[in-house]
């Protein structure tokens, strides 16, 4: 029968969804009860009303459940005291290591500086190389998956001649400075904040029609004159190729991954392998690859119609040497919840095991940065 | 009952495919008999084995197939003579004016200056700003049918960091230098001269990660350093985008139209519209929108999926004030093709009627050009 040293343990498996530690290192499991396969715990979060304590709930219930003979889960929670807080920050500072490897900072082209991070745990780039594959899908998808977990998230629009970002996620208007000087990006409706050259556009039908060095300056522009406040995640959308503007992401800012977006067309992973070894050749650490529109189950008799050949995601990953993140298939409310900006209404498995994934690299990721105190700690709770 | 002179008038609507100009006028029409509505028409044709001969042909027995109450139509070749022949030479030499327009040449930007078009008669773009949609398979069709239809075709690839049209049309290699010195494009099993940054690089999986200047300088040395030779229509792939690629291509071609490409999803016709934009602002001439991927005929249940919404190329036209060049279903078979560098057999009414629209033009534009003569009259009879 399960007792409470196993429920202990296996407690331990789960990290704070920000801090990235286990719960039980951090001290905040506090009463385990085990009454006939009956178990309740109490775990004390850090700030009460933490956006962030429902998954920390869930996955605590998940990893109980998971021990076997267990006949209920019952996750409790409570704030921890002034005094337990104080105690945790004094730890987690003293563990926190400054940031010194040359891919964060400095010099890293001709006339390029590596711009810094601020108050932005992790900046995670979408690319592909090749159009239409359906990065802005998958930037906005992921960025709502994260936000549907309580995160604090940001998405910005690379994008400068093709921008997407703004209307598969519904946001319109025009951003103002705020009170720093910064910009202040717009909010979605579950408060991702988003900017894209859309929103500083008067008539979004009219082109940029600008050369590399003002794209460059522009991209750097939408990420370091913005107001991004405190995130746990900046996702930042691509525009296919390799050359300006992605050269100009890889090279300015400070990035803590990078997910590959292909089809299962064999010309889409010629281009594909293309980006990924640009992102190799400039030492971006690459999480994996998701192959978009894998197939389409039909509608009216269910068959499964692979419209861009055979599904080749995974081959095509094992070939690259990344971790194959999943496939996703062609579904028509795609298209129509992103013409229709509700795209935060989607939610797929796949999108969900790449936040998995964020998540626990992420959690790898936080010794290294200077900031290692939860952003909950310090903002005011999301809208 | 059809008779004689009916035939004449009929045929006089008929062009040369590559003159432009009605074969009446041409004096190319010979013998028309006409029995009890069986008519043989015999057509002098400017060089033996002209290339072009059978689209003659079909194109007059189908107008007099118009004509009704004909049971049959027979349409005969034969050869002018040398005199016949240099008659027509003086007369289409003397009616040819020289261009001068500032569009074909002359500075166009600082630094930029508008290259010549030496033996091509047509130089058609094809764009569409948002990626993905189809620019590739678009260009390669309509080289496709515009090759089956006899004439002399090239295919400049200017995406140079997604570069699809080698695989597409199946071709591999390197190019070399000819004796003129320019770079002699490959071939397709068909006889389309094809020029790709992919067929220059030793993997085709490496980027070319290049800032705009060099991208610019590379696109120009594509159009300027090959030889290309007389060519009926030379298309160029442009990439997505309205940044440096396209900006080169619109600057320093002279380009005689441009065909837009767009998709269902109004999130393209967004980024379509920016491109379609940049055209105007750029005055290149636009042809006309062909939608891609209008629906999908399930193959199981034939019932129509409209993957990525409803088909609305025609509404999207309408607004940018653009001729609709008509829509084209999400077909498996292309992604097949293409993967398999078998585009060369792919055919659809909408990519002959978009040739159709491309021979009108040109022959409308074919009294600009300095070189009015046949390019069959100057080449080795194609591959």
């Amino acid at each position: 029968m399960v007792d409470k040293n196993m429920v202990l343990e296996a407690l331990r498996n789960v990290l704070d969804p920000e801090i990235g530690r286990s719960i039980v290192d951090l001290n905040m499991v506090r009463d385990i009860t085990v009454d006939d396969g009956n178990v309740t715990v109490k775990i004390a979060l850090t700030v009460a009303h933490c956006p962030l304590a429902k998954t920390l709930q869930t996955d605590a219930e998940n990893a109980v459940r998971k021990l076997g003979d267990v006949r209920s889960v019952k996750v409790d929670t409570t704030t921890m005291t002034r005094k337990e807080l104080e105690d945790l920050k004094l730890k987690l500072q003293s563990s926190a290591t400054p940031v010194s490897s040359p891919k964060n900072g400095g010099k890293v082209g001709p006339g390029i500086e590596r711009l810094g991070r601020r108050g932005i745990r992790s900046i995670i780039a979408i690319i592909s190389g090749k159009g239409g594959v359906g990065k802005s899908f998958v930037t906005s998808a992921l960025a709502s998956e994260l936000r549907r977990r309580g995160y604090e998230v940001g998405v910005l629009d690379a994008d400068l001649t093709g921008p997407s970002i703004a209307k598969v996620l519904g946001v319109a208007g025009k951003p103002h400075k705020g009170p720093n000087g910064g910009i202040v990006p717009l909010r979605t409706q579950s408060g991702i904040k988003v900017m894209s050259i859309n929103l500083v556009l008067d008539d979004p039908s009219m082109p940029v029609i600008w050369r590399g060095p003002i794209v460059n300056s522009v991209i750097r522009q939408l990420y370091w004159d913005v107001d991004w406040g405190e995130l746990h995640y900046l996702l930042v959308d691509l525009p296919p190729g390799t050359s300006d503007a992605p050269l100009t992401v890889f090279q300015s800012l400070p990035l803590d991954g990078v997910v590959v977006v292909s089809s299962p067309q064999e010309l889409a992973s010629m281009i594909v392998s293309k980006a990924v070894n640009m992102a190799k050749k400039m030492d971006a650490p690459i999480l994996g690859l998701v192959e978009n529109m894998s197939y389409l189950k039909c509608p009216g008799c269910s068959e499964t119609i692979n419209i861009f050949g055979e599904p080749k995601g995974e081959k095509l990953a094992l070939s690259l040497e990344l971790p194959f993140l999943g496939g996703i298939p062609l579904d028509p409310s795609v298209a129509r919840l992103s013409d229709q900006g509700r795209i935060e209404e989607y939610s797929s498995s796949t999108i969900a095991g790449i936040v998995d994934e964020l998540r626990t690299r992420a959690a790898k990721q936080l010794e290294q940065l200077t900031q290692g105190l939860p952003i909950a700690w310090s903002i005011e709770p999301a809208r």
